[in-house]
């Protein structure tokens, strides 16, 4: 656990002086006037905040979707390195991005928060902000939600609901032996944003940095193009990248007949993730392989339906993916990396570690 | 807040020595175990634990309810007062109750932990054991969650999807001017069961109040008589009992045109509240009035369809219900206590503080 420093503990009205009826009423108020504002059609909902529970109605013909995501001050974010609008908008895309990493639209959330008394009641309304930031931009709303003081600390437990057409949900570990696997964006830029907060780098100290801090205190996350690949129909799996490249391709494989080969050569490493590591002293391709939470999609899929993908993408956002190995047989569960002279090597769930860092 | 004691850190495997992925592996075993004994049928479930969401099928011609309830180590529960089976069981009685309370049916749970380093994984499968007693007996599966680590304590976030036919869902604010009032059980138990705790009681020490003491650590819940009440076609409205009689009577009314008046000689008190009053120096009277979370079933519905309700619940459980009291114009948004003189007092969400004792 990391500490938890500035903000919690700042200037604002206590929530002692607020009272927690006090605080729900201003953010019921706060979710009614940004919800209204987005313009986002509430059709669906036919029970909204204030009841005993909301009550929703499906998409004809559409599975519903659900996830949840627990974040911890100390644990997943720092308030000293962010800010309460960060750390809400943070826990919104992390959840959104497991429905899209099925190939589904997020529809609604609701949320838990723990407070300690050292929290503000201006710094719930931010972290509300940014929770509504996130989700109203996907066209997702806030249906309910529960707040409860704790003795310390700062948390956040978002559910998130999703739709996808009935059947059409993308699994993790349904890839088909030759099939490409493929990433968008640039994973491991989370890590290395991490291990330089963890030096005392902040946003703004070295500009060129700044998108890797940024990587992991607001990851922009893919639901939308998760969402795409999953109806281009040209996707045989999905997983979004929560534990790291290794760790997360180990997940596609775990159990099966089949295993991956990663190929060394096409993993994006960006300039900045050099800088990070000269900065760092550690070789870039570390933040890369080891754990990171970026957020980032892996997806599988036969060559011949990569154009579809690739196009898919492209009309939602144009991110960049970018294939990085293939789905094979032969090596039930296992990731290997394969460099450019064409030798594998195991790789491990724990990532770079388990590498010499001259390989 | 209250002290934590007790199996926080009592003996057993530590979570630091099992690992997070460990004991993810033991949990979902246990889950997948015992939903296999239940022997309910998963066809609702596309896509179940182990992917980055899961995948549900919802019934025709449904609405989708959720709702989620944080419970905390200190606030909501003590340790040192309860077994961790029993920590499970009221977090999943706590979230069915608000489906129930909907007239809805719970179909999938999530539940998210934050877990101290001082709780033993034995600790974590018995609180899930708990959760499963009560949710498989409802015929809910659960169906993902996550768990994270906390600098101390523990926490339980329970989200709660359900299903009511579309349009059936029962509002707590739809009570109609000259609606009869009606409670399940004997609200006040759990209020009862609390103060005895703080004053050193435990379960065993006095037989006679073990009733009143088990109503607060383990709440019974009545999903399914609030369920059966919705499709009797009856009731107007319902609420269940989290915030205490007067509090969740002021819910069904406030901001309206109508209020209540609640009939004192109507309010249920058994034996054990009177028991319990003598042994604590209080009036038995308070316990029902103040804020009490019983998960007793509020709800309201014109005299000629009594009898249908009655025999809903009859048919489902037998509990007790009452009439206690009558929705009435002109008096908006107010709580009215009549005692058997037909005088009138003002109630406050705030309970029987607010009245004298000797009233």
């Amino acid at each position: 656990m990391r500490p938890a420093g500035a903000w919690l503990g700042g200037t604002g009205t206590s929530l002692h002086s607020s009272g927690e009826f006090g605080l729900i009423a201003r953010l019921r108020d706060l979710i009614e006037r940004r919800t209204a504002a987005a313009g986002i059609p509430q059709g669906q909902i036919a029970v909204g905040i204030g009841d005993d529970a909301a009550s929703l109605v499906p998409s004809p013909g559409c599975e519903t979707l659900v996830t949840c995501d627990i974040q911890v001050a100390g644990r997943h974010f720092v308030p000293g390195w962010t800010t309460p609008r960060a750390v809400g908008a943070r826990c919104a895309t992390i959840s959104a991005s497991d429905i899209g990493a099925m190939g589904g639209v997020p529809r609604a959330a609701v949320v838990s928060l723990g407070l300690g008394p050292e929290t503000a009641v201006e710094d719930v309304e931010a972290i509300y902000e940014g929770i509504l930031d996130k989700l109203l931009d996907l066209r997702c709303l806030l249906v309910g939600g529960n707040v409860t003081s704790l003795e310390q600390g700062l948390l956040v437990d978002m559910t998130v609901l999703g739709e996808v057409e009935a059947g059409r949900a993308v699994r993790r570990d349904t890839g088909r032996a030759g099939d490409q696997v493929w990433v968008t964006g640039l994973p491991g830029s989370a890590a290395a944003g991490l291990a330089l907060l963890d030096a005392g780098v902040r946003l703004g100290d070295a500009p060129p940095l700044d998108r890797l801090i940024g990587a992991y205190l607001e990851p922009e996350g893919r639901a939308r193009e998760g969402r795409a690949l999953g109806m281009s129909g040209a996707v045989t799996s999905m997983i979004d990248v929560s534990d790291g490249l290794i760790g997360d391709l180990t997940h596609m494989v775990e159990g099966r007949e089949l295993g991956v080969v990663l190929m060394e050569r096409s993993v994006p490493i960006g300039g900045d993730l050099h800088a990070a590591g000269e900065r760092l002293g550690r070789p870039p391709e570390g933040f890369v392989l080891s754990a990171s939470d970026d957020y980032e999609i892996l997806f599988t899929m036969p060559g011949e339906r990569a154009g579809d993908a690739v196009r898919a993408i492209r009309e939602i956002s144009g991110m960049p993916a970018r294939r990085i190995g293939e789905l094979t047989p032969g090596i039930p569960g296992q990731v290997l990396i394969e460099d450019a002279g064409g030798r594998r090597r195991a790789a491990a769930a724990g990532g770079w570690d388990h590498f010499s860092p001259d390989s």
